[in-house]
Order: structure tokens, then C-alpha cells, then sequence
């Protein structure tokens, strides 16, 4: 039984250390997605995933899909076509100076698919978990459609649906992703959302929180969650929970409300090599524990030391094995020298 | 007096060394376009020179002018707005195998600008010189009434109009290419073009000539700027002759067509550093020495030298300076140590 | 009208990341000087700025131009001339390692200028900002002779002149410093310090300060600005508050001192990624904030914003926008992800 | 129907650009192998491979075998064990300087393998073709045995069997390698060899042949083939002709001989890039056309064509085209770029 | 009076900054080894350093030894011969993600060298001082033997004998090495331990301690250098006590036991930037400070300091100069830029 | 017995590549100098080799002093002390253009130096060679002085003696180099020049020799060698003659005249990688043949293919071993791969 993940692929080029757009000469390349970030996360635990897209038959493209190839996941059902890959310029911020993201993803070929571009009967098959985020139906109209047909052919056969909330100002507007993300809601048994999400999408805000600041009330991530629960009747319901302290230094911990239980995830204060795909790699880490049958308690703790793991990681992708997970839930953080 | 320029700038990201894209964890940014190029060769040599383009307001676009203004261009009518930078994709071949250009540059500002972003009365203010190359027209159709707007205003003005032809298979037919191309031939001064140009856009085709065996007839190509000086009336026509032996190894030479004269260049045997940009260096040597009042021998060995040096030097750019173009075209290619 | 700044511009050497010297074997070039950082600073908030200064005809200078061109800073008043570009070696340190830099900017062009290479009537037409440090007259007795000339220009021109003491122990005495920088504080309408320079160059002391433990008196420091203040008729004293934690993280203040009146703004606890060049930012962002006629408090604050974010930024000049400091000012420092 | 390929595969350590070993610090890391080599070309042509060899569990090995993934050759029959990943460190040569290589792939798992490890019926299930090479048996006496119990299993399944002698002087003797070659050639369907095998492992000797001088005689090369085809009875040989001008340009040519047909390919004249994995490039190149059925020119054309555009490109891995061997093969080595 | 250390020297291959293995395409190159950094820390300070060690006859062996005579170290003893230099790739932590080391130094040319290698009679000629640590009897019965050897001779001459016991699991067992080193022991003079290798080598366990939680008894490290000091008739044992708060920032201290006195030093609090070689980096200081007589608190600031800086430097070496030891050991650790 | 080598050591920065300075961010550092190359040279093949020189206290000179040590050349004698280290920036041509050196020397420790920095009665104590160039006598006056203090102790002592003319005009003009190498050469046992050096020193001009244009003529350089010896008595004179095809491709070759007797080497055709260093690889070829008692035709082919093999070596010094340069000098030039 696989696990498909269903958005976009990107070129990621970052200028290299802490240098700022203005100043690169060379950008390092890597690739990158939502849920690409999360087939990767799967695989690298050894779980069988699956990646759906579409990208151009072009050599920047052939390399995206290299690096898919090359951490196990199968890129069968991409589609090849359209004009572009989508890009994304990215600068790493440090102490105040808050990273950057530039979009260079408009007229993607994914963006531009079609319908008819997805067989989802076929590409379900012998499937038990999808995946997508917020960000794919927020492309264009297809691919909000294309999301819908693919959530309601998982549905008919049965196959649990993840979904993470993803909002992306840049995309569409709170207004337009809450009518678009209620029709998909219906179909999902897995929401996954930060701090701002729930309120951006579906004006459901956390009480006596201020994210910048940094304070978090527990008990105001607890009704959120119970709200969204019940609001689209979804049994799972888990929300990050960020501490941004600086560009540079972060607490990190999550939430997760199962059924009108609640577990809180112990807190990490991380020093960050790269944030960029970190809720990314918690949604891969609580897909991989709640397929494996983890209890709430475990289940949130491996997707909390997945994803604190991949802050210490460059790019996108989390190269952290299962054993490392493990072994931070399990307690060391203390990041002694492995020989 | 100025020259202005008026086309596309891009970002151009290339792998290191001889990497193939499918190699590459980074790529080198530079900043390049047709008739930039150009305009960049002109301020090398101490000219006055305006580039006009559209692009975002974004830093990757910043970082573009802050590479014009560094080398003297001035920048102050480039129009800020649309949605992305162009940007193409660049392989270094080597021997016997080919460089290659993705390009990524649908969609981008200056490709969808409107006829109403520029005020070429105002622009031109001030100018005796304008250049554009046959990319521009092909950007968009916008783009092609904005060259034309253009030239008109030029030639009301009294300004010299010069075009390098630049056919570009991926930006448009060669059916097209000619019905745009001769509306804005009849306002144009002095003309560029290489062995291929002419007959992809005109159909005007050097006999006895096989561009990938490498032997290039004079008669061949006298007959051609004959006949494209004819056809549109055009005083003076350039047409530069590239002798591929491989992508490592080029012969390089033009010939200088004016009011019937006709003048061939010495031949440059090149070990190629870098060979984008390489006509394009020729076209700024050319407008140089037209505008100094060389006479037609002297003219086109500077523009042959200047674009020899160019293919020794890395990215578009030309960065060989008046003196070291003067030096070569007095005959010194003997490469010796320079202390 | 526009701000002229005077001063060295050299060539600054650091190996990558954290190499020492020793273990160097690329070292990466960008350009810096105590003014010329100040010049860019300014420019980047939008107001023009020229720098003056004297660099030798050779390409390692051209690229220095170059710089300062790419950031809008005019240089249309730079002689060429003299036989060397001054450079300086830079070491990052870390933690208990100090950074660690090696002068090599003896003889150059601008230390050995003459008076009458700079016509100051001219260089100050339309400007209504001069600015320079105790860097430049300490190169030379030249250029302590065309400081006084330029600062006599000024003051006849009713310009208004700042002057940041840096005091730099390698270019001259204590008493030596004292005795020029005496001659010229007359004409200064804003003095910049920290916490060393007025007691290295006027005996003025802050007491109950301990630099190196990081404790720091309010009043003592008040008393040093009201008693430079006093000493030469100075209506405006700002002095910039370090707390040295360690090469790696540092707490940035600063305080203003107004006809009688104080400011102290926030702290900042920054981790550092360069701070060579912070207190140039900070020059840059007080001449801008008091130009636009910011009052104490909000001038102060602009000022330790923009040179917070500087210590985040790679090499000397500060390329943070106008936009992040005001939004640091506001008080977002929590580096969230912009996207 | 798939190709197997079976022997080692290296990390492979080499200085950037010319530098030399002593003047190294850093170098880059990719993977290589004989075999490896071939079965990457392979599937970079579309052909089904798959890669048979043995590896520790680090991540060193993990990246090897990630590489292998992203050029889609299957790695599902590799057996992870043993202490270490054979390595080999390489350094450019130039002009009259030669490549140089430092072999430390003693140790290594798959040199240290066990017969028992590999069960040969299983994993040729579903192959028509089995490539291996002189270094194999060389590797070790275990390694000859699994050699040996591959081309057993392999004729027993009327599988195809190529060789490529690649004699390796670092790794045993001519004598040995006479003696363990001559046990396997008997399975052998296709050999490949270059100027020098024949004669090193079988004694088989072109007349008339100056390897450092540059001639060949195509009589000697024939009498070579014919030879070896008639001793060991198989029925096609392809034998490489390297003219080593120097270490940057090299004449590049073969033969095939079939069955009593003799076929030359035309000659390339390369500035090399890299040439280490030329002949296997070759192999790579020859294996595609022979399953694919090419005459015996069009597949002497097609092997040297591929190989000509790998040394072209850095690395061991031939990352050309089908497209592209098939244009250069038809005659287009103008380097001309393709945009 | 010059100090001879024995051991390996092995190429250490890193990613470049926090790349993981499974990124990189490049590895840095540097040269490392437990005595071999305690040699160059000498030789920095000043002290006549000798290495003894036996490396392979080609290039990478060569910039290894290059290496140590750049830094002063004598290189006269060392053999030439075996197969292989020992190789160890070392991958950064970051926050709570560990730093890895894998070693590939099995079958190296000192770990399979014979007693006749070394004529420790000639080589402790002029020296004061034998260094060695329990890697170098882990390496093999071998190299076992020669250091019971070196230490014997040692004795003889009256030659001081410092050891550290730097356990390594990878190499050999507890029981074994308890039994080995306690053979060895009778000869040191001065034993250095971290808080690990007393309890993995001889069951010397520190109470109340949690090494991965960070605490630590000042109590239960002097009984443990009492007790090490009394079971093998020890004078000196010094104890290194990390606080490992995360691979990004540790605590670091260190005792010293001296005849029953015991001196604490100072704890500093690190911002890692590379930590491999730190405790070889005590040694050094620690080596140094004795053999300057420095009394005994003064001796054990030494060696901390001398170590907190190396945390601070990339590779194993320790670049940090006598200078800057003894300024930051006189309290200065502020970190303020030198200029 | 020991050579002794006395000049000038400079750290030289060169931009990576075929990058021209304008276009660098970053320079390559190492150190050269002719004198020190030389030894360099020598101390590769065996010889002891001694560098007398004078460099500042400070981490750039340390580092060039660490190169020196690494390379086994003994810098014992070096002085310590003036106040900056020589640099040279160095932009590598290609093909039509040629490469650019600028001098940033001046006021150097060396060129500053006094006499009595030096007791050459000491320094040349075990020497049976002293070595030094045309470049040494023209940083300054006293450096002349120190030259001539030093041949005269040489001479005192029975020392032989080896010059290189080396002119540079940057440093002085022909006049001045005439008047003080005139003086010098009276105590030179062995000159070396090249063609344009006897014309620029001396004004002993080769007739019928075009240098830009590559014809040599073999009487000339005869003429010219045999002018030279009768003129200052000089037993030995040896003259590399490049053919300058470009800054990409070079013919090389050397004639030496031994009372009378005269030896043309075999040319070679090089494809250059870097040719800065050159001449001196061939000084330091030329004197270990010499020393080593080699007749006058492998003198001069010993020499010409070590500096054969230079040119295709990065930087300044010549890593060929006497093993390459003697199996080159044989006769084996076709750079095959040596594995």
C-alpha cells in the first residue's frame, strides 16, 4: 500500500550562506513542493509514496524529477507537458532580518493543467493514504478542480485524505481559499494547519495568542482544532505551533486533537539552518506515525522531532532517517558527536 | 548625444564549468539581453548609453539594473511593473557538443508590457543613435507595435536606426518573423545579421554556403546584404560569419556592406570561453565605430575584434575595454602576458 | 539636493564562512570604507549621495567604482590617480574568537592626495549634507588638510556636516587624533561615537562602563555626549551602545543627544553574521532619519534598526531597504518567513 | 527485458578544474564503475538496466546508490554489507600532463564479497543481456568466481553476455589476468576492448601500432579482433581506437568486427573535458545499438558517437542523449548552440 | 628538547557547512589525527613537535605531511609504505542534530604497520616529551605492541608520558581496551580524559552525572581522576567536562588533578563552529602549559582556553595562536573585532 | 650542500577561471615570487633549497612562510619584519586575449629592506648555488645593494651563481636596468633570459625575429647568447624561446650556450592552463640539471620539459616531480591516464 501525494514541484535557488538576493552571483538549485517535501519525508522513512504533478519536457524539469527518483519516490504518474517550471527564489534570513521568498511560479505546468491531464482511478491504485496541501488548489481553478477529483476518487475507494492547510497570501485571497478549501474539506480525515492558517482560511483565530510575540495559549489551539473538527467533521486535527523568536532561533511543538482528545508535543528551541519545508516535514512525519498506528502522544511527538530535525537541515527536503527521528523523540537533542 | 537601446533583460543562470544542467547544484546569475548586451558594449567604450525595458519589482529584477547602472548604463527610463523577470537556462558545450538555452522567459515584463508603458518622444530625447534586434518584435505582439512606435518616433527625430535581425525559432515563426520584420526594416539605418538570419526571416539565402561544414562564400554573402540593402532600403548592412568547427573552436569573421562597397574582416580563430553574447558584441562594436566615423574597413575589424574578445570572456557582457578591442584590431592576438 | 561623503574606499579580503587566514585559500573581494558605507546606506533609502575619494587607474578600483555605481551612488567626482587601491583583510570570528583584521592600505591613492585634487566649492554644489569619520583625516596629513578644507567649504555653504569619531588605533596616536580631530569638531554639526572613541580622541570617559564585561551606565554615557557636546558647540551627539557578548552575539543600542535632550532606543540581542560595517549603517541611518526631520526618539530607533539588520548582512555595506528598517523599527524582528 | 550489469561501484574524489592533488582542498564527489558506467548509459538511452553489486550500510554508499536511482537504473538487487565503499581519487591532466588516478577501492565490500551473496538465477529473471568487465574478476578471486557463476547462469538462461577486458595493471598481473579471462571469455558473446587490452591480458598484439605516438594500423586492429574472435568463439569484438595526441586532445575512433564483417567508425578530434568512463561510455553506446539491432556500421557510429560526447562532459557518467548521440552520429559535431 | 607524538594521520573529508552526506557533491579535504592535532598545537605554540606515523607513497599521504610541515611539525620519522592513508568523513551537527563521523581508516598504512617500523631508541633522541591515545593501540595488535614499545623506550629515557584515553567504540571493545590500555598506563605520566573514556575503559564511572543531560558533578569527577590517578600510580590526570546543551552550543570545562590537589577551571559557553579535535586541542594546551611550568590552576585555564578557541575553527587543527590563548585564558572573550 | 634563492615573495590573488578582475567576487590566494618559485622547483626535485626574504609579521606572510615550508623549502633565513607582503593580481587570458597582471608591490617588506637585514656570510654558509632575477635589484636601490652584497659573498665563497634577467618594465626602465644588472652580472656564472630580456637589458637584440608574430630564428638566439657571455664572461647562458599562437596555445622551447657549445631543445606545442611561473620552472629545471651534471642537451631538455609540464599547472610554483619531468623529457607526452 503506497501513499500519493498529489502538487507542484519547484526549482528552489537560493543564494549560498546568508547572502541576500542583491548580492548573489550563483543561486544553489534544489526542488521543492508542499507535498513533494512530504513523498520525500515518506520514502526517506520507507514508506512507499508516490508523486503526482505535471512538469515541461525540459532538462531543468528532468532534474526535479531526478532528485524525487533518487529518495524513492515513484514518479510514474507525473505528467510530462506545459510550458514551465515553476521557481522560487529563497534568502535566508538571520537574527531580525526575516527570510525571503520570491515567486516565480505563475504559468507552471501544473498551474496550467488540465482535468483531463489525471486519471485518479488509475493513479489511486493500490493507494491507502493522499495527500495535498492548501497551496495546490490556490494555483488556478483547474487545480482546485483537479483537487476535488482527486479527493472524491480517494473517497470512493476508501483511501484516508490528508490535508494541509497551507495558506499562501500570494496565491489567492483568504476569501477565495475559505469557498474553495470548505469543498475540499468534506473529503479530509487528516487536517494539518499552523497558527495563522485556520484564521486565514476560515476566520477560526486562536484566543490570547500573538504570533509574533511568540506566546501561545494552549488553551486557544485546543478550540481551533475542535472547531475545525467539527466544522467539516474531521476526526484528526493537528496545529503546529511556532515560536519565532528571531529569523535565527525558534521553539517548536504541535498540537494534535484526535476525536476530542488533545496531545501537546514537547517544545524544541532550535537554532535554524533552514525553516523552508519545515511544516512540510511535520505533515510527512504524522502521516508516517498515524499509518504506522501510533498512539496520539507518539504520534505527535515523531512529527514534532521529524520536523525540528529537518530545521537543521538545508533545503527543502527532510534527509533525516528514521533512526534520528526516533532517536530525538526518544529524547537526545543533546547533538553529540555521532563515531 | 546617446545611443538607446530598447529590448529585454533576462537573468541567465548557467551551470559551472562544462556541468550539463542535469548536474548542476548551482548556478552562476548573470544578467543578459540582445540589445542590453549592446548597450553594455557602448558604455565600455566611454558612449552615452540608455537602456529601455520593463521588469518587476522584485529583487532579482533590482539586482538586473544594478548590473546595467555598474557598467554605466543608464537606467532611468526602465519601467517598473508586470509580473516576472525573463530568465534562460545556459549549458556550456564543449567539442563536439552543443551549448544549450532553455528559455524561461514567456510572460515577462517587458514581453507583456503595453505600447503606453514607454513614451519614446520623451525617451529618445536626446539620442542621435537607436538599437533594437529582431527578439524584441518577437516578444509578444505588444512588443512588436512598441518597436514600431519605436522606430517611428526614431525617424521623426532623425535618429539612426540600427536592427540586428536575431531570428529565435522558439519566439515565433519564420512567417511571421518576416511580415513584422519588414514593417520595421523600412525605418531602419544600418542592419545586422548573421548567416541564418537573412534567410529565416527573408528568405534570403547565401548559395554555395554549408554553415555546419564551415565554408562560407564571400560571393555568397556580398549577394545577400546586396540584396537585403535593396529590398528595404538600407544603407548599410553587417553580416557576421561564424565557421562552428565545434563548439570549443570557431571561426570568426564579418563583412561590412555600405551603399555598394564591401568590406571583409580579417578571421579570428577562437578558443571559445564563452560564446553567448558573441554577436551581440559584434553589434555594439559596429554602432562604435559607425558612430566615431571609422570608415568601412577600420569599422568592421573593431566590431570583429571587440566580438572576438567577447568569446574569450565569460556571460553576455563584453568586458573588454576600447583599448584592448583597438589593440587586437591592430593586430596583437598574440595573447602574451600583460605586466 | 544631496548628501556628499568623503573618504577611503578600498578593497576588503575575507576568507569564506569562518577560515582564518591561515587556512584560506580563496578570499572573497567586496568593497568598503567608513564613508563610502555611509554613502550606499543613504542611497538605498533613496537619497542621492556622491562619494568623493581617490582611487588609481587599474581595474581592481574600476570594480570598486562599479560597486558604488550598482548601489546609486554617484562618483562623478572621484579623481584617478595614485598607485595603489588601500585593501584590508577581514576574519570572521566566533564565540570567544575575535574577527580579526589586517590593515594593507598604506600609500594609497587617497592617503597620498593632495589638497588640490578636490575643488570643494564644486564638489558641494547641491548638497546640504557633508559627512565624513576620523578615519580619513587620520591617513594622512593630506588628508587631514583636505577634510579642514572640505569642512570649511561646507560650513560657507551652510551645509550641514557629521563626523563619526572612529577612532582607529593603527592610523595614529591618541594625542595625535585629539589635536586634528579638535581642528575640525568645530565645523561638525552631528558627532557619531561609541563607547571608545571619545575617550581614545578626547579623554571623555563614561564612567561605571565596562566594554569588555558588557555592563553599561545610561548616565555615564549621557555625560560623555553632553560634555563632546559642549566642548565644541555640537547641537547634535549620538553614541552607539555594544555589548560584546561574544564575536557571535552581540546587544546593539544607541543613544541621542539633542540641545539637552536624550533618546535611548530599544535593544536588539543579535546574533551576528558580519558586523563589520555596523557602525557605518548606523551613521547612514541617523543622517537619514534626521534629514527627514524624524524626531529623537524616532530618529535614534531608525538608526539602530537599520544597523541591527546590517549585523545580518554580509560585508560592509548594509542592504537593507528602507521598508525592512521601518518594519524592524515597528517592532517585527521576529524573522518570520516573508512569502 | 532489461540489461544486468554486475561490478563495483567507487566514490570517485577529484580536484576542481586542473588543479593537482597537492594543491587540493576539496574535491568533488561523484560515483563511478565500470559497469555502473555502462548501465547508467543504458538507461539514460531508455533501456531498462539494473545494477548488481555490493555496498556498506553508510551513507557514503547510500549516496552511490541514490545516483544509480536518479539515472533510473534499478537497484533493487544490490546487497548492502561489507566494511567500506571503494574509492578512487582522480586528477585532471592537461596538454602534455596526464590524468592521473589513486585507487583506494581495496577492501571493499564488493571486493570482499561471498559467492553466496548473489543468487544469479533470481536476479537475471527477466534479462536478455549481462554486461561485466575485466575489473570485476580482477577485484579479487571471490569476485572472479561470482563472475564466473554469473556468465554460467547467465548462458543457461541463453542470456547475452558482453565483456569488456579493461585490463587494470594496479589490480593483478597480466599473467592472472590472462589465466581468469580466458575461463570466462568462453561465455562471452560480445568483447570489447581498446588498443592495449589484447595484448596485456591475452597477448594478442597490433602490428604496426605506436600507442603514444599515435598511428594505428587498421590491418593490425583487424588481425586483433579476428584473433580473439576465433580463439574464445565469439562472434562480435568492437575494439576502441584512442589516439592520445595529449591529455587535452585525443583522435577517437573504433571498429566492430562481426562475424568476419569488419566496420570502422569515423574519426572525432576531441578537446576533452573528462575522459575517464570514455570506454565505458562505449560499451554503454554499443550494448544499446546491438539489442536495438543496428547494422554494424550504424553501431560502431552510434557507440563512438556516444562515447565522443562523453568526453565532453564531466564525470564518469555519460549524460548525452539518445537525441544527442543520434545527431552526432548523423553528423552534426558543429557545437553550434541549441536554443 | 623537542615533544614526539605517535599516531595516525588520516584525510578528513567534510560536506561544506551543514550539508548533510547524502547532499554533498564536494567534500573538503583536510588532515587530522588525535596526536597529530596535539602536534600542530605545540608546534603552534612554539614547541620543537615531532610526528611520528606511517603514511602510504602517493599524493594524498603527501599533502597530509605537507600539511603538518607547514605547520612546523617534524615529519623526519615518519615512515613511508603500506597500502592506504586512513580516511574519515565527518558531517556538521547543528542544533539537535548530532555530527556523524564515518571512519574508513581500516587497513591504513600505520594500523597494518610492524614493530620494525619504528627505532624509537633514535627516535626520542632530543626529546622531553611522548604523546599518544587510545585510538593509536585500537588501530591493531600491532600498533598496540609499537606503543607498548614507544612507551618503554620513553621510560628508559626518562621521558615524560602523557596519554589520552580518547576511547572510540568503533575500534574495539571495552574489555579490550581496558585490558590493552592498562598495560599502557603504567607508563603514562599524565593521563587526560573526557568524562566517557574512564567509564568505557576502565569501569571508573563518574555518580550523579548525566552526560546527555548536561549535569555535572564537580564531586564525582575528582574521585574519578583519584581513583584513575591511584590505580595506574598517575600524578597528573586532567578531566574535560562538556555540557553538551545541542550540536550547536556547548558548555566547556576542564580539571585537573595533580597529586591530589584539583583545580577547576573557568566553563566557557560555546557557539560550536566545528568541535571535532577539541579535545585534542586540550591536550595540546594542556601539554604546553606543564611543560612551561605553569602552576597548576593556571595550567588547566591554559588548556581550556587553548580549547574553547579551537571549537571556534574549522578542521581538527588548532589555528589558534599562543597570543590569543593567553588573552582569552586573562579573561578577554568579548569577542570585539582586532583592528 | 644547499642552493640559496634571495627576492621577493608576494601573495598572488587571481580571479577563479577565465573571470576578468571587473567580473570577480572572489580571488584564489597563493604565493609566488621568481626567486622563490625557483626553489620551490628545486626543493620538488630533492635538492635543499633556501628562501632569503623579508615579510611582515603578519598572518598573509605567515601563510606564504607556511607554503614555502610545506613545499620543503627551508625559510629559516627569511627576516620578519616592514610593513606589508607584496601582492599581484593575475587575470588569466584566452585565445585572442592576452592575460593581465597588476602590480601591487610597492613599499613591500622586501623592497624596503635594508642591508643589513642580511649577513650573507651566514646565509650562505653550506651553499654550493646561489640563485636570484633581474626583479630582485629593481624593487629599490637597496634591494640592488643587497643583491650585490650577496653575489660577492657567493663569489667570496666559490658559490656559482644563476641569474635571471627577467625584466619588468612596471618596475624600471631599461636605462636603469642596464646600469644596475651590468654591475651584477660580472659575479654570474649561469644567465637565463628570455627573447625580449638581453634587448630590454642590454640592447643585444635577436635579428629576424618577430616575437608577436612566432618566427624564431635559431641564429639569432645564438648570436644573442654568445654576445651575452663574451660581454660579462658568463660561461652558461640559456634562452627560452615562446611561440605565442595565443594566450590559450604556446610553443616552447630553450636554447642553452655552454662556452660555445649550443643546444636547442625539442619544442612543444602547449595547451596552457597557466602560464605565469613559467620561465622559472624552466630556472629551477635548468640549475638542477646543471647541479646534477647533466650534459648540455638534457640540460636544456630537462629544463624545457619541466616547464612544459609547468604550464599546465595552476599558480605560480611547478608541482611536477622529477619523475614526470624525466619520463616527459623521455619522450612521453601523450598524457594517457596513469592509473
Amino acid at each position: 500500500m503506497k501513499v500519493v501525494c498529489f502538487g507542484e514541484i519547484m526549482g528552489r535557488l537560493n543564494p549560498p550562506g546568508y547572502q541576500r538576493f542583491v548580492q548573489a552571483r550563483e543561486f544553489e538549485i534544489s526542488y521543492a513542493g508542499g507535498e513533494a517535501n512530504v513523498a520525500v519525508s515518506l520514502a526517506n522513512y520507507g514508506v512507499d509514496a508516490s508523486y503526482v504533478t505535471k512538469v515541461p519536457a525540459n532538462d531543468i524539469a528532468k532534474s526535479a524529477l531526478r532528485e524525487l527518483k533518487a529518495h524513492d519516490v515513484d514518479t510514474s504518474d507525473v505528467v510530462i507537458g506545459g510550458e514551465r517550471l515553476g521557481l522560487y527564489f529563497c534568502e535566508k534570513g538571520a537574527s531580525q532580518r526575516a527570510s525571503k521568498v520570491i515567486y516565480d511560479r505563475k504559468y507552471s505546468a501544473i498551474s496550467m493543467a488540465e482535468q483531463s491531464d489525471f486519471d485518479w482511478n488509475k493513479i489511486l491504485d493500490g493507494a491507502d493514504w493522499f495527500h495535498f496541501t492548501g497551496i495546490t488548489p490556490a494555483l488556478s481553478d483547474n487545480c482546485a478542480a483537479i483537487c476535488l477529483d482527486a479527493v472524491k476518487a480517494a473517497k470512493a475507494k476508501n483511501i484516508t485524505v490528508s490535508c494541509d492547510l497551507n495558506f499562501r497570501k500570494n496565491l489567492w485571497t483568504s476569501e477565495k481559499a475559505g469557498k474553495v478549501m470548505a469543498g475540499l474539506m468534506e473529503y479530509v480525515d487528516v487536517a494539518i494547519a499552523n497558527e495563522e492558517d485556520c484564521e486565514k482560511v476560515f476566520g477560526i483565530k486562536a484566543e490570547n495568542t500573538d504570533i509574533t510575540g511568540g506566546t501561545l495559549s494552549k488553551d486557544g489551539y485546543i478550540k481551533v482544532a475542535e472547531t475545525l473538527s467539527k466544522k467539516f467533521n474531521i476526526p484528526t486535527v493537528a496545529i503546529t505551533l511556532r515560536g519565532s523568536i528571531s529569523a535565527s532561533d525558534n521553539n517548536w511543538a504541535a498540537m494534535l486533537y484526535q476525536n476530542g482528545d488533545v496531545f501537546f508535543s514537547k517544545n524544541y528551541l532550535i537554532r535554524i539552518v533552514d525553516r523552508v519545508g519545515g511544516g512540510d516535514s511535520f505533515g510527512g512525519g504524522l502521516i508516517y506515525a498515524l499509518r504506522e498506528g501510533y498512539n496520539g502522544q507518539d504520534a505527535i511527538e515523531f512529527a514534532v522531532a521529524a520536523s525540528c530535525l529537518k530545521h537543521t537541515i538545508e533545503h527543502d527536503f527532510n534527509e533525516a532517517t528514521l533512526d534520528e527521528v526516533k532517536n530525538l523523540m526518544g529524547g537526545d537533542g543533546s547533538g553529540r558527536v555521532q563515531r
